[in-house]
């Protein structure tokens, strides 16, 4: 047992002996040779141990901090705010707020317009729709939102996921209806998702999506997108309704003897310049951010009035031709509730659902932490499925944060969600008053101005980033990215999910293991391969497993372990050194054990004592040692083997070296 | 950047000095603020970082290194060793070993003849089937497994889940034919998947389901397996399909009245008693292991003899009736190749195959680690394979190892495979003369054989245990217990899994974190909760990380940090202590860090630089340290900010908070 009466410098002197001296004055050793008692923790009940996992598993942002020792009618008043968070901001909102909001808002207008009409196409819905999804989600979530920089509304990525996933279902050209129904269905499901996963407080779930997963996958969809749009920049009529990029090059190429239209592609072409010409304006200046914001606005008025002037429609040029006029029609009762489609709505929606989340909460976090205000996830997924619920009731199709919009939304000076206040505004005036100017807008402009969006997703940087940081991140990276363009967005969403989750597997699975030697002056036990000036201790092999010791692991660390021994013995031999006697398992990083992991370490213990070695144990922690007394395992090696500190445990094998030599 | 040019003397005394005593004593330590750097491991290069990685996943038992400087003809005998391990074990064979295995193998033979009986019924096939299933693969495991003690044949747990999965497709009693070429459908393709993983050497696929998982579902397997067996022993002629409690209990309750057979009940209770009593003597008593194993067969004689002497078979005790006579005929052409049924043994035969490889594994494991030898996990899955692959070409259905008969294989004192050779024998000897002899043999001896047989593998203590040592695992068995009992061994599994997949998924997602404090004389830094005693250092928090930082944990620990920082202001605040400018990272059991992790290091540094405080590592590993570089952020936070111990770290702030006091 450690004896704690001695004097603190003797122990120190004691703790930071070198083996070497030990053996040598092995008597002294012999009576001080540990130090410190390994702490257990006092005894959780049960109840309390189940409430502490929950906790941290599901509120690990503690979101009843603020009700705590509060009346009732203040509670419901922080509930209301909790749901409603413009309760809470808007009793500060001022004039100077406003200012800002209202140039955000009218900026981030100017670029959602002619975005969400080719959105819209992308979904393979008619252009209105676009624009219904800029009108009333962003006013739901100016109400339940947290986030002050995210632009809400339809966006490139989840409107191409919807189409291909919605056009696999039902022909949007043939049955444009049913398509239209099924689309609402998606979204409402969307939503729904959405809202449970926020209201279950499992919002953690999208984060085992990847970050280098996202980076590949977006960069894979923006380059389909882009792809699709050669439709509307060339002019084809006849297009291929797959999205990999082999069967748009057949398609592309197939028509270029009488397919491509040069009036379009001249338009398009030289809009396109002049968008990307913006971009670099506004990249060049951070002042100039507006001049890209407000280039495809131009465009389409400038385009449109080119079209019209020259009636080039007439000569093949395609036209956007027909928006509804009016604002969103109550779409309800086009939600499928019952039949076949209902499984197949909500099996879409789930997957769009995700995405979108998955994009909203990256720009969310983004942004929060570019201001450095707290974001509750949970909360956010809450407003964005309440958002796209009803939405889905008001002819809306799935709307998330935009990355463009919400970047100049940011730099436009955006103070809080009024901003997307005001874009709702101007949608709603265009809705009721403008829509039908739109009429002679040539497809090319819409093309352009998604090419010249979506570019930017393809992010070369972090994909060099990840490489130089990460391989196996990389491969998830350049595996979504080319499920994506070689496959389709499933594919390349299927392949994303499933290399993060090998990868998570991987990391449980196979833990790293490291053999310690002691850094010469200090009584420090490291890595020998990280520092090569480390010493082992004669005698003893000291080995650290890096992870919990679950079942999953268990068998592997058990022979790991075995196999270091295996492979210190070969050397010793060879080198003609004194035999290993003790192992010392180096337990700091081993957070947890379950049943399976200490079955292992007794395997692991009888597999030494046949070889006549003695199993110790450093540092394990509170968890650890708490199951370790509960299997007895700690009475199996006996409770004087396990120490505080590697150094501990180099001391208590002293005597039994110093006998030996 | 740290000064290594010091005496070790001067070192040590810094380093073991006490901040407090540090705040008074400032100048001096403000000479020596640190000791020692953080190693960076050499840089490896891209081919050999992913060959190690490939090697500790793949091949983390080394197989390779007998062949290694090995000339050609010898690699090839090597090689032939490695698949045929009987081989190597075979030149040293013995007589003395002979007789242990010839005593060992009759021993199991005359076990494994009526239990093989039974199971065929429980997979819904004639008798026959289950002997043939005891001639041919444990013949072909004796030339190709390396375990010493296990027992091959078919068990009763696989027999009843195949027996559910193919009476899902087809109809045994209907149509006979096409339910047992099913079957050897299911089998070939449980023998490719086992070989697969094997030679694929994803043999740690299996260890995904966990021991407590297995324990559960072993347990509700068992006991819906002598629920099923009430059929048989209480002589009940109509009997539900279904294996649910409910049904099952609606089922004997039912036909109380008029179902229920007085002289099948009597015969079968009688020898239920004979065979737990017999039970009860061998484990009394360890030399007496044989009664238990050679009771079964006793009791077939006898209750044969006794119905063919009173024919109580037309008093309406049910019989076997017929077992066809003769070795295994050929199935080749029995096995779906094509058509629908492909698919459906296809998948039966995979969840049929793991599972088989499961209980082989588990028992292999458990044996290897009693006699001290080691067991090649994918070998053994290539052995086990080949046996199933040969074995449905004829006519066997899948086998497996079998934990009744390997323990008693084990006590009765095997040696090798020979045992099982000698099994084999029997049973073919078995097959050619005696069968005629089982056509009076009562069902009701086979189902008590079964119930006694599977009562075992309800494991009341090592579920006690496990709820002692871990309550997430007992939630893992408790439900794959009642999955299985109150709905199927299928809906078991798939609870069994996921809670497995649960608890892998929670713990990369909620990693542990902890405060630490200086244990009072020593320059160990602890967890606060597990040692109460350690005292926190003034101005400084201390964060433990106990993971590797990857994307599905990334930001939860950064808000899990953040929020340390906030409890720990909370406090300081009311006890009017100054405020906290230092956060240490104790980064020791951190692992590895991918793009995501070091995202939110870098967002964590933005937050601290926001409130004046200074972010500082401690102790980052090989790899992270090698990641903090490759991405910059070692220089973004400062060179000067990685520190080798925390107690180097704390000495660095002792400086500037001393300046302060």
């Amino acid at each position: 047992m450690p004896s704690m009466d001695r004097s603190t410098d003797e122990k120190l002197e004691t703790k930071e002996m070198d083996i070497r001296s030990l053996s040598s004055s092995g008597h002294q050793a012999q009576n001080t040779p540990y130090i410190h008692k390994v702490g257990v923790p006092p005894k959780q009940n049960l109840f309390k141990e189940f409430k502490s996992t929950v906790k941290e598993t599901l509120f690990s942002d503690d979101p009843f901090r603020p009700f705590k020792d509060q009346t009732g009618s203040r509670k419901f008043i922080l509930g209301m705010q909790t749901i409603f968070p413009i309760l809470e901001w808007g009793r500060s909102y001022s004039l100077t707020k406003f200012r800002g909001d209202l140039i955000a808002g009218l900026t981030i207008a100017s670029l959602c317009i002619p975005q969400d009409i080719g959105y819209a196409k992308l979904a393979n819905l008619a252009p209105q729709y676009g624009l219904y999804s800029s009108f009333v989600p962003p006013l739901i979530y100016a109400f339940m939102g947290s986030s002050r920089d995210i632009a809400i509304g339809p966006v490139a990525v989840v409107s191409l996921l919807l189409g291909t996933l919605l056009q696999n279902e039902i022909d949007p050209t043939k049955n444009p209806i049913e398509y239209r129904r099924l689309a609402f269905t998606a979204t409402f499901f969307a939503g729904i998702t959405q809202a449970t996963l926020g209201f279950l407080r499992l919002g953690f779930l999208i984060d085992f999506l990847s970050h280098a997963a996202i980076v590949g996958f977006m960069g894979g969809a923006a380059i389909t997108i882009a792809l699709q749009q050669l439709k509307g920049f060339l002019g084809i009529v006849k297009f291929t309704k797959k999205s990999d990029i082999v069967s748009v090059m057949i398609s592309v190429w197939g028509s270029v003897n009488h397919g491509w239209n040069w009036q379009t592609i001249l338009i398009g072409a030289s809009f396109l310049s002049f968008l990307l010409f913006a971009k670099y304006i506004g990249k060049r200046n951070k002042k100039f951010f507006w001049v890209p914001a407000i280039a495809p606005l131009i465009s389409v008025i400038l385009s449109t009035f080119f079209v019209y002037i020259t009636r080039a429609d007439k000569d093949g040029v395609a036209i956007v031709k027909h928006i509804d006029k009016g604002i969103n029609p109550p779409s309800l009762n086009e939600i499928y509730f019952s039949g076949k489609y209902l499984g197949k709505g909500f099996r879409i929606g789930v997957v769009a659902g995700m995405i979108a989340l998955t994009e909203a909460t990256a720009i969310g976090r983004t942004f929060a932490a570019m201001k450095d205000y707290q974001l509750d996830g949970n909360k956010e997924m809450v407003a964005l499925g309440a958002m796209n619920i009803v939405g889905s009731m008001t002819s809306c199709y799935v709307a998330t944060g935009s990355f463009s919009r919400s970047a100049v939304n940011y730099m436009a000076g955006c103070r809080t969600a009024v901003s997307n206040i005001v874009m709702s505004c101007v949608v709603f005036l265009t809705l009721e008053f403008i829509t039908p100017l739109f009429k002679y807008t040539p497809n090319a402009i819409l093309s352009a101005i998604i090419i010249s969006a979506v570019i930017n997703l393809v992010d070369f940087q972090a994909a060099i980033l990840i490489w130089k940081i990460d391989k196996f991140d990389f491969v998830a990276c350049f595996g979504a990215f080319f499920g994506v363009i070689f496959a389709s967005v499933e594919i390349g969403l299927l392949i994303a999910v499933s290399i993060s989750f090998a990868k998570i597997l991987l990391q449980v699975t196979r833990p790293r293991t490291a053999t310690l030697g002691k850094i010469p002056g200090t009584s420090v036990y490291r890595n020998i391969q990280q520092y090569p000036e480390a010493t082992k201790v004669p005698g003893v092999l000291i080995v650290r497993v890096d992870s919990a010791i679950y079942f999953s692991n268990s068998n592997y660390i058990k022979e790991r372990i075995l196999r270091w021994l295996a492979d210190e013995e070969e050397n010793l031999k060879a080198e003609y050194l004194p035999r290993i006697q003790f192992l010392i398992v180096e337990m700091s990083p081993v957070t947890d054990i379950d049943t399976s992991g200490i079955h292992a370490l007794e395997e692991l213990h009888g597999s030494l004592q046949k070889r006549d070695m003695q199993l110790i144990l450093a540092n394990p922690g509170p968890v650890v040692i708490d199951k370790l007394h509960a299997s007895k395992f700690a009475n199996l090696i006996g409770e004087n083997k396990i120490f505080l500190t590697v150094a501990d445990a180099v001391s208590s094998c002293a005597p039994k070296l110093a006998e030996e030599a």
